[in-house]
């Protein structure tokens, strides 16, 4: 199968599409900018929805469903927001088609809306709108919402998963009594995108504001977690944000306080989108297909019986049925999200093992078990870990009884193995730059394409900035670097800012970007 | 709180609404014909979900995710469900809106799409035009897929959950390579949603045929469940279409079969929606509110620890907890989706025992547990069940010891007790009619307003029909009455059609409908 993928070192971005489309992720359709999410990356999607649901709900949020339509003039409400959204909204102005004998199908001019209908690009403005009719009082606070659902952003430039048209995402808006506990809760969100992040994708992030110029249209201030991609480029993989009373003032939310005041309500709202898959892909995967970490994985193992003849296979694949009941019945843990292991028996006759293996590398599946003739003699099985192709990955002579419990614990130990990989690579990727020539070679700027770099060529680069806006702006015309973060975690010492020589209160992330 | 909510036997429209509103499940939006589905409201969807994908995953489906937009051209290619929907969609015409200093915000005019995009209204067009791609060969088939997401249909006349502009739905869409599979799917999926009705809702449904005149656009035939609500009107809870090669003809979908022939594939479709919240209210709920099978219940247990003050009230809320405990720690098992239960307590001391409980009668929960002092006396506590307000469904006395194990047992009657009653009511409102005049009788037609006709005036009725579209529009112009199902179960006698004195194959059911 690899055949098919282009290796990452060769180009990396066409390697990461024909990952997504060899796998099975999702495909274009005929509709511009928009993706075809397939069974193989829905199934993704899912097991991503389970997990990150289930953090929302232990941390007291609710689901609800909001309209998929935004009358414009709720939009215009707030400015900022207006403005950052407009050049990407699809339009809604008529609510009838006409079919007439004869006459190609057309749209009826005379159903034209009296006021045009945005699909939502983000629902603040509309939730906002209902959050007037739900909050009257301070006990009615806070209001801890969040919502499933689908977003339109037109996009010129897309690529699958990453930058679509319309994509699924879930977005929390919440509201407060107190400019405090907004505040806490955007600290709260982003640390549950983070131990999402961490615990659930093996995909290690900076966790810290963004600069003003990086921050959501609408928003006080921007948190968000910020992942490095193998090609050394980063991602914004999830944002939370402190919305102050913006947008409790542009639709006049206002409750009575326990002392019987009149105050606008606090506002928080964070996400996370199907974007989060290709993270996902860019993260883990290698030049034989898809990587998965267990927790997320569709199927955990597969088990596939060999031999040559009906034969010699039918020990095997009765090992297999065996060892696959084991797997399945193994107590239901929160690691697995209470969901009983998922397990595939193979039992292709007509393809060789090795094009069969293969194919269960490229769609990522953690663990893969092979019973052959001989390994029933001994009454044993060999057992492939994903995380590490070929031999190094491959133990043989592990006893039928107990290879479920061992293979539940390796699914444990692929876990964690791929985000001390991931963070490695990230670690020994983040550098300082402490002069203007530094930074001027660590982001070299010769051709459009960053593959004519080498797969290892970028990186993290912590520099001190003077924190305005303008030097922010210059910095990504020259280098096409953008501010990821100002990490919590971060070295905090004062400096002098590389581009002007002004004073830096810390040093911040600079890197180029999805 | 039941004042909140007028009797069912006075108006049931009005009580409906109310019982939607009082309870907290939906509101209207500021959006025409939107509705905004509140937290719980969207919890009972949930378990909806929930359950209704295990049931199609066990019968070897996948979901997968396909474009909200549809381009205009690819309703136009099957005709009768262009036809069927021209004057339902939604249109996307402009892709930018336009924000300027000093102007109000605006469509974008040199911003207008090429072709127009129909925000989907169902989604077979454009997952065929998908399907053509992955469908080459007999070894493609079946295809098995179903996807969740939000449908727009616009409606003039909506109400929540029964008819809203954007609604949200499964809709699952099969492909296989004879038509007899693909019929055998129709029905398996039919079968399911009894099933689900049956068993999660506790909503009998007649299953069968719909008649010509009530089938989907775009159909061979369609198979559907239909339920009886309480005022005696059929809703309409799900349908399976049969779509024979109407839409691989259209999309152009063929496969070389195992004897290298080109066929058009055949196909099904089916769905489920929001609307099934209405039917639930509508099945079981009361003149005190919600009332929630166990199965769907978002909360199993509210327990409510009672005392005048602090001191009464503390060794009541220690025993409060102490069950609580006990309900969620026992084991997870299939009837309630391997989820622990769901366990309140309510140790509100503003508000006098009786507001509380009303409270828990409006929102549906099943199971209302009670502890004063008297009963920690005794070690006891007071089990009430929501399916039988008042003293009725209250046993005092129930030992602490052992009470988990009791209520566990309870949950389970309860979901038996409300399907029972549902099917009694049915039941005895299903007659037959055998002249014209008996018909006439059973569809009083004076007034536009069934409520003036009393809340038991409407039935099933069973009558023979000479199989013609011309008989049906006539009865429906009539008497208001469609054909709502050609039962499987139903008597199979043929006679002599009422209207018209035609040869009859078969009694129809005939009734008023959501």
């Amino acid at each position: 199968m690899a055949e098919k993928i282009t290796a990452r070192a060769k180009n990396y971005p066409d390697w990461y599409l024909n990952v997504v489309k060899e796998a099975g992720l999702a495909d274009n359709s005929g509709v511009k900018g928009c993706m075809v999410i397939k069974p193989t990356g829905y199934a993704l999607w899912e097991k991503m929805q389970r997990g990150l649901d289930k953090l929302f709900k232990d941390t007291g949020h609710v689901n609800a469903y909001f309209p998929l339509f935004i009358p414009m003039s709720y939009l215009a409400k707030e400015e900022e927001m207006a403005e950052g959204f407009a050049k990407e909204c699809a339009v809604v102005t008529h609510y009838r088609l006409k079919a007439e004998k004869g006459k190609p199908l057309h749209v009826d001019p005379t159903a034209e809306l009296e006021e045009p209908l945005i699909v939502r690009p983000t629902s603040e403005t509309i939730i906002w709108k209902t959050y007037k009719e739900w909050i009257q009082s301070y006990t009615d606070l806070p209001l801890l919402i969040n919502q499933w659902c689908n977003v339109v952003r037109w996009e010129m430039r897309t690529r699958l998963f990453l930058r679509t048209a319309e994509f699924l995402w879930q977005e929390g808006h919440t509201a407060h009594a107190t400019a405090k506990e907004a505040e806490e809760e955007t600290h709260r969100m982003v640390n549950v995108y983070r131990t999402f992040a961490e615990e659930f994708m093996a995909m290690p992030v900076l966790v810290g504001p963004k600069s003003d110029g990086q921050k959501f249209p609408g928003a006080v201030y921007t948190l968000c977690i910020e992942a490095m991609m193998q090609d050394g480029k980063a991602l914004q993989a999830g944002t939370s944000h402190f919305l102050g009373q913006n947008f409790a003032k542009a639709f006049d939310v206002k409750f009575t306080t326990a002392d019987n005041k009149k105050e606008f309500a606090w506002a928080t709202s964070w996400g996370v989108s199907t974007r989060l898959i290709g993270g996902l892909i860019m993260t883990h995967s290698d030049d034989n297909g898809l990587v998965i970490p267990p927790r997320l994985a569709p199927t955990h193992v597969v088990i596939c019986p060999l031999g040559r003849n009906e034969a010699e296979r039918a020990p095997c694949l009765a090992a297999a049925e065996k060892l696959a009941a084991e797997l399945r019945d193994l107590p239901r843990n929160e690691f697995f999200g209470y969901e009983p292991l998922s397990v595939k028996i193979d039992n292709d006759m007509k393809n060789a093992p090795g094009y069969r293996f293969a194919e269960y590398e490229l769609r990522g599946v953690p663990v893969r078990v092979e019973i052959g003739p001989k390994d029933i003699e001994k009454a044993a099985c060999v057992v492939a870990r994903r995380d590490m192709p070929g031999k190094e990955g491959k133990t043989m002579g592990i006893p039928l009884t107990g290879a479920a419990a061992h293979i539940d614990g390796l699914l444990r130990d692929i876990q964690k193995a791929l985000f001390d990989r991931a963070k490695k690579m990230r670690d020994s990727r983040t550098v300082t730059a402490n002069t203007l020539d530094e930074f001027k070679q660590l982001f070299p700027v010769s051709g459009d394409e960053e593959k004519e770099l080498g797969l290892d060529a970028l990186k993290f680069v912590y520099a001190h900035w003077d924190g305005t806006r303008e030097t922010e702006d210059r910095v990504q015309k020259e280098f096409k670097a953008t501010i990821r973060s100002l990490p919590f975690d971060g070295p905090a010492e004062p400096g002098t800012c590389l581009f002007t020589g002004q004073p830096s209160a810390q040093r911040v992330v600079f890197a180029r970007a999805y």
